[in-house]
């Protein structure tokens, strides 16, 4: 299982439109093959600044997988017009993990 | 509950020293009082990166309860001298969750 952080800084003002659009295009994430999971959060320091954790089997169900399903297609109709710049996406596999 | 999100780029040649040290830190994190929960994670795409995220039950618990604590300058003391940069740490809160 991988982790997928993509920092997400959305146009000022657009905010909720954007969170709008979340609701739509989650279906389309979460209907890939190897998606575990995911979790949207709106940062406490910059308000337009948003961070996407999905969990993946691996890092192919991302990359191809998803990225090259027409479900990509419409997950970016929805939601790439609210990026102020083109997110920054990086992958993660875990080293220590603790939940209590 | 929140989530504190940090970027952590470790001086390279020097990250199996950092895991290490990590192990031994992780009880002075784990004992704060408002931790609810760590991962610590290394970077697929850039091999000296790693991000920590830590779920805290509120701001302060973190900010002040951790950072102000003994606690905080032992943790200090095993890993900041890793890192190449100074960590980026931002906070976030919860828009949408799905787990499956």
């Amino acid at each position: 299982m991988i982790l997928e952080v993509a920092i997400l800084d959305v146009k000022n003002g657009l905010e909720i439109e954007f969170e709008k659009n979340f609701t739509l295009a989650r279906q389309y994430i979460s209907a890939a093959v190897g998606y575990k999971g995911h979790s949207l959060r709106k940062c406490m320091e910059r308000p337009s600044r948003y961070i996407l954790l999905v969990d993946w089997e691996n890092l192919e169900s991302h990359e191809v997988g998803f990225r090259k399903s027409n479900e990509y297609e419409k997950w970016k109709a929805l939601l790439h017009k609210y990026y102020d710049s083109f997110p920054t996406v990086e992958h993660y596999q875990t080293v220590h993990e603790n939940n209590i």
